[in-house]
């Protein structure tokens, strides 16, 4: 409701809903590289990947709030591509800048809060998953990952274009799917998957004080071309532990599973396994065998 | 509404109010020096602060987002400090904490995001002052200032307790005056003073599209102590131009003054001022000559 120029955003609230809060640190040498990530890409991502955190609990995204902290080499060229790339996201994602807070730095750091909303009552936890719930995930996974590697190769800066990294450098939450899920009370939990199927499933299932069984063979996974280059890691690999993907991990009751179609507006839905009693998450290998899958995604603290 | 679990809040906004939105950052070596500055009052103050964005609008703050980054030795008794003085402030303020997002770095990097609410159309914006208005500030300006070049000066930590250094460390949002104020519709318009009052009725004066006239002689200066040291400073300059004091700047339409104690449930409010249509600020010194005044107060950017 206000401009720029306060130091506060006033937001009148939609009757009936509740008021969503996230928000997520975007920092240089942490999250991204200063001198491998366009700053465009910068823009995009730190806001797709807040605005995730809503998606992820069937809301509708509404305003943010940027803290930006910045070298005073990169008030210009720099800072206008990264508003570009801000701006693109914000359009795209229909969440509007709604203020914040800017300061000079030696290193680029950025923070991101989204508000968005959900009806009340409405919004879908992580701890919902109940035994017997099937697991699903949205689109393929560790193509986020499989980016990054391709980008930490490159010796240029990738082009917004290239296929091989978009999914890295600009992410697209899954907002409407999310509505969907929550709107038709398909979804007994669901979350976005920021750290990799196997960390965030872990948070999941400690949520829902539940256990989980997926199956190798059934993940959907990237696939490789010829680009990538050595090492070549396993593309279930990739899919188990690669973060960055902002694709949705939901678990659905089974007798409402076959309503969830196997594409949704284009996007592919693969039901990867099911929530067990027993605590600890097993994974059917392509051998054959079962083994614990390990919390092996993303973690800033190892 | 949710726990500690999800990567969101839910809030459940209260009918006919509108949502606060604010964000501050406060990082290591530009807000704070990691071994000047107890982990307690880092806690404090960095929750102080954002809230004191609220109480500036005549709101009531309701919760907010902690975003974290600490360097792994400071996990132990800093964090358990840092806590202490952030759950102190959390409850003086009636502000809970609701959500944040933490990560490992060399730098101690706090971001912090207040929600609070007030009564739709309530909000007292930086936009409303009026040529003629009385400009008012509250509490002792130069303060928080003097403390921090205390602190400098000082070789050791200081204890919480110390009366020459409380207000730099231990900042407290004149929230019950700020919603006073809107409530009773006394204020045309109001900021809090962060930077200092030249900076910020700078920015009062050019979001109302006014000027302003102050006279050095009323300001509510400190009374120095032996134990200051040199360099000494002149009260007035640090009343001008010292930041960080939290205290409210407002302003009054003339035929409403009168209806503005001289004290505040004990807090003194001073009329400094007042508002011309003329631009810029002017300010006559105690030796009797009218001066321009300019923005010296704090600048990240310079």
């Amino acid at each position: 409701m206000l401009g720029i120029g306060d130091d506060t955003a006033l937001l009148r609230p939609k009757p009936g809903h509740e008021t969503i809060l996230t928000c997520d640190w975007f920092l240089e040498g942490t999250h991204f590289l200063r001198d491998k990530h366009p700053a465009d890409a910068v823009g995009w991502k730190c806001l797709a990947r807040a605005v995730s955190d809503v998606a992820a609990m069937g809301g509708t995204p509404r305003c943010f709030l940027l803290s930006l902290a910045l070298p005073s080499s990169h008030t210009g060229p720099w800072l206008d591509e990264f508003l570009g790339g801000l701006r693109r996201a914000s359009r795209k994602f229909a969440c509007v800048l709604a203020g914040g807070d800017t300061t000079q730095r030696k290193e680029i750091l950025i923070n991101v809060t989204v508000v968005g909303e959900i009806r009340s009552g409405h919004a879908v936890l992580r701890s919902g998953a109940r035994p017997g719930d099937i697991i699903f995930v949205s689109g393929r996974l560790g193509e986020a990952e499989m980016g990054l590697r391709i980008l930490k190769q490159s010796k240029k800066i990738p082009v917004p274009g290239n296929p091989l990294t978009r999914k890295h450098l600009y992410p697209e939450p899954r907002i409407v799917l999310g509505q969907w899920l929550a709107k038709n009370r398909l979804a007994s939990s669901m979350m976005d998957l920021s750290d990799g199927l196997s960390s965030d499933l872990h948070r999941l299932c400690a949520a829902s004080a539940t256990g989980a069984r997926i199956e190798a063979t059934r993940l959907p996974t990237v696939s490789f071309t010829s680009s990538l280059g050595r090492p070549r890691v396993h593309p279930t690999l990739l899919a188990l532990h690669g973060g960055d993907d902002y694709e949705l991990l939901f678990t659905v009751p089974s007798r409402k599973a076959e309503r969830v179609p196997r594409y949704f507006e284009g996007l592919r839905l693969t039901a990867v396994g099911e929530i067990t009693s027993k605590r600890g998450i097993r994974v059917l290998t392509e051998s054959g065998d079962e083994r614990a899958l390990l919390a092996e995604g993303w973690d800033p603290f190892r």
